[in-house]
């Protein structure tokens, strides 16, 4: 789960670092106030690269296949740099002297909610058929509880429908699936970068399918208004580049909140990305188009009829959509402060108060919109995010395109959850009561105080960062602490963070273009976050040391 | 999990069939008292074949890559026959006129025991790190867990070591993630026929890997011993077969005891197949060697020490090997009738008192033999059928070669199991009370009166069939039912049970080159036993009809 270190940093310096930035987030809302400016050389960069898993690779396994050896070495290099944590990790207790882990996305402040409703006697509901093998898409009573958890919460306008519901073993396993049943081998998906790393094994290691980066900058220029933005003219010119280069994409990635960026896409341009991927899904293009909503936060689900679209691969027409298309990706800026409210799980998300809220897309109070292109529109959900159970390994399919959702299935006999979780997971979505007055409330406080604090400490550091308040995570731009801003010179700071018994994540293991830029996780304990948040200030103060613990205080996270 | 039917027969029958066979297993050795006289034609026909998984391959989804159409392909095909069951399944109370499963190879006898197992408090330990990114090998608790449970049961000269296990969500998975990483695209396994048949879909599904059938028949001639026996002699041809058409094989593929036909192994035979790979694994032949152990009854492990051996690929003679190898493969023929004892797992499946046992093959009282070649043996277990949980979705691997163990574990983030899941299987591998004193005896006890109840009834209908007492089936040769031995006539025979609300499996889903035999499962409780058994002969004796349910009796399944 550990993003992708590579040995080699394959991309210059582009940004001049240092000088030119100061807090990216002054005010909370996480535009770059003062941004970078443009260095003249990065205009003739290309804005798109297309991914070489193994652009880097080097393996001895002899007894291994090829694929095999690249394989083995995935895993070796993501070990390499995460060894020396997982060898020394920090514990209160046994440990204090450990390696804080502020580089794992993961929401480790409600384990106490959790145990408590995982302990409690619906837990241990064992029938027969759980121990016998089931239907491969999941048990009925657990697809239709997901069709009624995401239709309820997504305030869907019409009931979502157990049979465009796929359950399987987390998101890692659905990009798998999907690519492989999407994608010829060498094919490619788009996906804008800073992204998360790891989806480039998701897609490779089975399914010899690449990624096409879509480089985004954090300089405001342009149609852009704000760092790191995704417009569709950069959409555009990515997919250009990689077509001249031979390389077919068939599809485009979006998670929502982007990791790292903590980054929401407003109605408008999701608007703007479905449309264009539907424009480009034509039988020349032939692209499929893969909407992923991985969120730890806002839950985004299509509420799709019936209708089929004209598909790319064959060149033949089907029947056009019949009926209106809802999609409804719904959080409503009311919200943001107001703490919880009894009906909308994306609220359990909105740390940051002046948070850019994410409107309904396609929803009331407008009429349902149609979404463009249902049949091509493939939508994830799992509940390590929303849930902080990444260790459950639940995750969901939700597609209207019933060859999609039969091929899926078909692929997950190899990805398939015990019966015995599938009952579990049941209860669990099916408990509003615990979900709407203790987890989502609690959850909500929490993250809200934890990424109160870190943004803090990030300001009295005078360290710029953004964070537009979603997701586990704050992208922080490090720039100024890279004298000559390279790549080598991220590595090592990350390094001397290591050292200093801080794990962060670096940027270039997303693919981020300019060097400097760290993600931190701050959905942790108090008390883990000030130890790790003043290892950070010693290595960027010079100071770096091993330190003690500091006096206990009030832990939001605490059991 | 059901065997995948097939459009079209592709192979000719080979066997005259009705007059030639009488009832195979008169004396419950399974010998084949009175054999099929050997066909003249039959001599010339090739003993192995290169299966082509998408021979009758067709598919119209459009919006799916080619490969996701044969993903599709695979779902539907096996869907089809056996929609008809899953539309109108025999239930008792509900549904008594529906359709009795004997064809989908569970453990249906031991619900009772397993439940109340899994409802007991220890089943609800929510440590945090449960729901966390764990080790993707597994949790390390449950490693050792697994380690140790095989070691005690397996009489294990040395500790199994936990960094040697790999856990994760089933056979399937392991076989799908072992091919890829031994395999290039378009290399086979060697597979002696008849076999489980869904191995084909996961070797092939993600893998891309082929299967090189090494057809065995029920006639016994020249060096065999007993019908449907696998040799060395049978191996090279096919292997030579293969190679002279082009097509690399790198592994042999053991089921033990063989599904569907119920049959072990000898110590004898194993050691000369293992030798055989041996031999065949030089940089030349460079074949992987891929022992798996799905057993419902013998686990069959390796207790392997140091020791690296020639590898295929590299022609880099590594290290031999240092140190003296023990594998156990552990089944006493005293045990037969004897009951449990409380050290062994293998009397588990012993239900047939005449059953040929399995000796201990590499180990005590002999002093332990060197595996053939460790680094290339790779072992399967799971609880599926050791524990009639296939619902629970848990297999390991079991090897020595850390490059295969790092690869496999590498592809299992996409075949990971619930933090929930592990904690709850090392509660239960570790109860060694339950297992030995409740389980093993009462499991073992009524696996052994259902298959008494369907041997005497098949005994009582005339029909010839095979049954060494080892799995959940019986293979039954219904030859004779089938005037011109074809397999048109298989599929219409199999057709004709379930339209009389009965399910068995089929000879040509296996890759039975005779048509004509058939799989029933007999691991189920007695009154579906007792109905279903009564429509089989109904079919047979040309009086199909829907019937009801025949007065209660003792069932040994009974919850």
């Amino acid at each position: 789960m550990f993003p992708l270190p590579q040995k080699e940093s394959r991309a210059s310096a582009t940004c001049p670092g240092p000088d030119s930035t100061q807090e990216l987030s002054r005010n909370n809302g996480g535009g770059l106030e003062e941004g970078c400016s443009r260095n003249p050389d990065q205009k003739g960069l290309k804005l798109y690269q297309v991914g070489d898993p193994t652009a880097t690779f080097s393996c001895d396994s002899s007894c291994l296949s090829s694929r095999g050896k690249i394989v083995k070495w995935f895993w070796d290099s993501a070990e390499k740099g995460y060894r020396t944590y997982h060898e020394n990790e920090y514990d209160e207790d046994k440990n204090p002297s450990g390696i804080i882990n502020l580089g794992t996305s993961e929401n480790k402040l409600c384990f106490d909610l959790l145990s408590w409703r995982l302990r409690q006697s619906d837990m241990l509901q064992v029938e027969p058929s759980l121990l016998q093998y089931g239907d491969w898409r999941g048990h009925l009573f657990l697809r239709e509880e997901v069709a009624k958890f995401l239709s309820f919460y997504c305030k869907s306008p019409a009931p979502l429908k157990p049979e465009n519901v796929v359950v399987l073993n987390g998101c890692a396993s659905l990009f798998s699936a999907l690519a492989t049943v999407l994608c010829e081998v060498g094919e490619a998906f788009l996906i804008p970068t800073p992204y998360y790393g790891a989806i480039t094994q998701h897609v490779f290691l089975y399914g010899s399918v690449r990624l096409v980066y879509v480089h985004l900058d954090s300089e405001v220029t342009g149609q852009d208004t704000r760092p790191f933005q995704l417009t569709v003219e950069k959409l555009e010119m990515a997919l250009r580049g990689a077509n001249s280069e031979g390389v077919k994409v068939k599809g485009l990635i979006l998670i929502n909140p982007q990791n790292p960026l903590g980054d929401i896409y407003s109605p408008g341009e999701l608007q703007e990305y479905l449309e264009f991927a539907k424009r480009w899904g034509t039988p020349e293009g032939s692209a499929s188009f893969l909407r992923c909503f991985k969120s730890p936060t806002v839950i985004s689900v299509v509420s799709v009829t019936t209708g089929m679209v004209t598909l790319g691969q064959t060149n033949v027409p089907l029947p056009l959509p019949k009926e209106c298309l809802g999609i409804v990706v719904q959080r409503h800026e009311t919200q943001a402060c107001s703490g919880p409210e009894p009906d909308s799980l994306s609220i359990s998300s909105l740390v940051h108060p002046k948070a850019q809220g994410f409107h309904a897309a396609f929803s009331p109070p407008c009429a349902p919109r149609r979404l463009p292109d249902p049949q091509r529109t493939h939508v994830m959900w799992a509940t390590s995010k929303d849930f902080g159970m990444s260790g459950l390994r639940f995750g969901t399919l939700y597609t209207e395109n019933q060859d999609v959702a039969t091929a899926v299935a078909s692929l997950c006999r190899y990805h398939g959850l015990s019966g015995l979780l599938q009952s579990q997971m049941a209860q669990m979505l099916r408990d509003r009561d615990w979900i709407n007055q203790v987890y989502l409330p609690e959850n909500h406080a929490r993250l809200k105080a934890a990424h109160a604090y870190v943004s803090e400490e990030l300001r009295a550091l005078g360290v710029p960062f953004l964070s537009r308040g979603a997701g586990f995570f704050i992208w922080v731009d490090l720039r100024k602490f890279l004298p000559k801003g390279t790549f080598e010179e991220e590595m090592q700071l990350w390094y001397r963070f290591l050292e200093n018994k801080v794990l962060l994540s670096y940027g270039k293991a997303f693919q981020c273009r300019e060097p400097g830029w760290f993600r931190i996780i701050f959905s942790d304990r108090a008390h883990r976050l000030r130890l790790g948040m003043q290892r950070v200030r010693q290595v960027l103060e010079g100071k770096s040391q091993v330190v003690e613990e500091p006096a206990s205080l009030a832990d939001p996270g605490a059991k």
